[in-house]
């Protein structure tokens, strides 16, 4: 069997996309004489302003490099000394930050089945319960990923009973949102969707990087909940970029006319033609994408082709599930290539 | 007194610069369709082979988003279970980086007052001498920083000489390199010197981001020394950038034809002219510059009124000590504002 | 319904018992002048002397406060820089030492569902599996509890056999032996089924305090695969007893004619006593003991009234499972005692 | 030069000398049939209660194995996220505890030179200027120890006033007690000066194994400023000894009827008769001790011959310092005998 050539953009992951032409014009932009280090800069002042009107709350912004810092600063910023922090099985801070959050805070990660992706409010409640004991890990913090790793999302209403539960039970909420623009989008909304989403969280890493930019994310932290001394913490976990003004100014492109939901679209968008174009294959089990990703169940060796020719991540080898992911930049002629290429290959397995 | 509009280029510090067109350009042409995420890429491959033939010796070459971070992952990477760090009572390990590589390494730095910025052969035995006690901390890791914090530069033969008692004493020896390629210059050097100024040394954290770079620095551990799991390490202190292309599409415009170590001649050669500018002023107390900075003694109401005019940062309160610092980006009619300015309310006060 | 007096022995747990009277004898005759601190004395010099005659093997052996801190020194001792520990899910590390492992040394702590509370050899290779991905969590050492917490014992032969899986993957392989002296009773043996049970592992935490100690546990850490520094980590990790004379004296007596064996002897026939006293119960679930715990499924209000009279853990809730367990002081009048309290609560529910 | 045989107690330390006859009979007297573990026992009670009344103030009170521990989970009480420590060049937590709070808690330790072994007012001022950088480490708790390293005594009034700039600054006082009782006695007190020096304090690690103790010490937490948690974190911190009736007894004979100042005030005496049997001396160079301890300054080669016939340790290499301890076991004839070999030894040299 031969194959076309593979598509110009991978199903890899969004992260394997470049950068928006908007975002880089808006680096390219910013890089105008000099501007003091660390965040004292019009670029950045202009960052948070954004930011500050997208959440319409009282908050705290840090830029850090990463989506791993992020979490970490996150977290750090929410929990009490020796508290754990309670996730899914499937969370990407447990599965797939190499046990940052544990050797940067000393926190403990106690983990639960994930349900279709998600935490409920039983577990928890279940984990509360165990919270009396002096030798048993203490939760202090609750952390949910949107989209989740199995790229399913929580709409406001799960958000807000499980944050309903944390303020009862003394616990503080975060939420992942390396996807979250995938997220709002997928549930149909605009930034008032976004506000109503966040709205009882207590901290929300806000990811970019997959969304269009080339570094860096944003951590918010909702008053009265963070620590006093985030920026300081920051610092101490080496996220503070020194030229902070090339992270602000790719905010300042996303945020400014709504590009960031824009790009989130197309994302959502790809996946679904990609869907649409493959759901007549019987042998292929597939889902339909909530979001901007696909977690197609296929035999090993038709796999195996296919990776070959455009590399894509397993994603449970005990089930032969696999992942595919559009991004901002995949083109309708990237799904078309894709998705020939994937009928070839499994019809003829 | 009435001061001219502020130079264009900042003299606060050389990470106040923007990013060297030719590093940008570099950036913007690697925005090119799909890159698989983590360094899985040919702009990286291309940039550790530059790594590779400038260093000409066995190595492991890790591209991070920050100097703080690079630091601690060269520290994690050689340092044994429970070891402390010795160093200068001004180094930035100690001194700025708010703690970090106690908190994500679990390590003690250890300080002996600096010799003119500089580690000597004899703060390393008397630190040695005190490992024996089981309740001392104990030393593992000698690190000096190349430029130092005090503007100074080690030569290739103090480096061999700190090497070598290290070796003796089972010691491994790391050098803080923000400034290396200021240091290689000072030294009359090129990327020979570079070798020669290496050689000894275990780990060597790259600096990038201040001579022209956007973000991103390189951690160079050469072999035997390094732990076997570094590019693991690296994920666990969150200093894995995912669209790692952007990195290592600047560190290939910088060491393509050693652009790297002519911005770091141009900030060497600013700094000396405004030197030489202002020698003759018999009020301000300035020693000339080995690379790139400046350490004038001004009374605290000249600084005051030049600081408002233009930022800089105070280095040692106690002795009326300021920090002048220059980049690539400074140009000779920045030094001339610069130096007028400092002329006129020095002189005046 | 009117229950007798509660029994003497709690049967709580090994470690509400006091402590044995040739253990006291022997802290009480060292109380006799000055001894150096930290182990410079020569009860501490005996006590390893028993622990090389012990073990018949090159060894480090260190005493510590107590059996979390022994157990973080043994993981601190075999992990390298970054590496995480695979354990099961109802491990002590995992659930009853409140993140102490993941605090003190920065691992994380993967789990996978207990076999009867064992882990398996299949458990060790799907972990392995993982190792390649920089992202994920990276297993280094295994860690073992004998007797596990669900009361059963690994056989020499499953030891070797997860020994000989570690060795062939580059993993270490750590027994959490609080219990080890009912296990090795369990096995039916001495102090050569001692060896045969340990002498593939790395290193081993040695109770005591369970089993007739006042306080102090050992490490014993088997050569070329431990840290150079031990005792430095011990200190470091602030499990450096001052006055150890008192911890070494409890081994000696404990070592000296094999008492170590006796009380466990004593604790285990206990534990089968209770047993058998309670086997035709036909509403009471319960397994034969292999060592010193029982763990019986009781109704919940009998559990409740039982407790009440003489205090027992809880074990599993979900499937009201309960604790009860033996100890060198246990006496077949509190065996009585106890049993026919629960037959008679149990049978009139 | 013949020397008589070595004096029955050591002058090595405090912690050489064994267990006071009834802390060891309280030990042995609370050592009748089960008790629940981990401090749900009635000697615990009645040694929190004890504490409760020599404080009269509102506290929580936990035991934990040692002194290192002690202060560790007394910094880790007082501690936010990533604050550092102030405390002299000379302080145990900064010299003698091998690193263990930076690695146990992730904090820094700031240094500054001791005066006469103490930390000033002036000290604490310079510290916190140096807060609002977000690039430097920032100090949240000042730790002081009291008797201090160098055997001198801070008075209620010194605390009282280190304290108040503490509380203006927005800091937390740690009083690391380990000789607390011998500063008490120093001061010409009795529980009510207890009270008077610790009244403004924010936690204090009261020391025992040194006063007559065989293990444990206490670390008293004023409420409102230590976490809410602290059992747990002493648990997670590895320092919960299960037995823990055997450190409670030694605290209730300790406490009852003021043991624990009668043993410090005899400690002192000896140290004091020391100095008075040598202050003729012309060529030892010895100041008064206030507390317990002695700090000669003797050429090298009396010192080691001293220290080959008794031991005891050098405290300050370059200055030809050492140090004599005294301890509640220390009698007259063991001053009597040390005294003399001093003598004969130094006179002849």
């Amino acid at each position: 069997m031969s194959l076309p050539s593979a598509p110009v953009s991978s199903f890899a992951s969004d992260n394997a996309a470049g950068v928006h032409p908007l975002v880089l014009e808006s680096i390219v932009a910013s890089n105008q004489g000099s501007a003091l280090a660390y965040g004292a800069d019009r670029y950045t002042d202009e960052a948070v302003r954004h930011f500050r009107e997208l959440c319409a709350r009282d908050l705290e912004c840090l830029f850090v490099f990463g989506g791993t810092g992020g979490n970490v600063l996150a977290l750090a910023s929410l929990l009490e000394t020796g508290e754990a922090v309670l996730a899914t099985d499937t969370s990407h801070i447990h599965v797939d930050e190499a046990g940052a959050p544990e050797r940067l805070t000393g926190t403990k990660i106690i983990t639960v089945p994930h349900s279709d992706g998600k935490l409920t409010v039983k577990d928890i409640e279940a984990c509360v319960a165990d919270r009396a004991q002096m030798h048993h890990p203490r939760v202090g913090v609750v952390s949910i990923t949107q989209v989740t790793e199995m790229g399913t999302v929580y709409d406001p209403d799960e958000v807000a009973r499980l944050a309903e539960v944390c303020r009862r039970r003394g616990l503080r909420l975060h939420m992942d949102g390396a996807r979250i623009a995938n997220a709002v989008v997928a549930l149909g909304g605009d930034e008032s969707l976004f506000r109503e989403l966040t709205k009882h969280v207590d901290a929300v890493t806000f990811g970019a990087t997959k969304n269009g930019g080339m570094f860096g994310e944003a951590v918010i932290v909702f008053s009265d909940h963070g620590k006093a001394n985030l920026g300081y913490i920051r610092k101490q976990l080496a996220q503070l970029p020194s030229k902070m003004r090339f992270v602000s100014a790719q905010f300042n492109a996303m945020l400014a006319d709504g590009l960031w939901l824009q790009t989130a679209a197309h994302a959502n968008t790809m996946a679904r033609g990609l869907y649409e174009r493959l759901t007549d294959i019987q042998s292929l089990q597939l889902s339909p994408p909530q979001a901007n990703s696909l977690f197609p169940t296929i035999d090993h060796a038709s796999a195996a082709t296919l990776r070959d020719w455009s590399f894509f991540w397993d994603w449970n080898d005990a089930l032969n599930q696999y992942r595919w992911m559009t991004s901002w930049a995949t083109t309708p002629e990237d799904v078309d290539v894709f998705a020939k290429a994937v009928r070839s290959v499994v019809s003829s397995s």
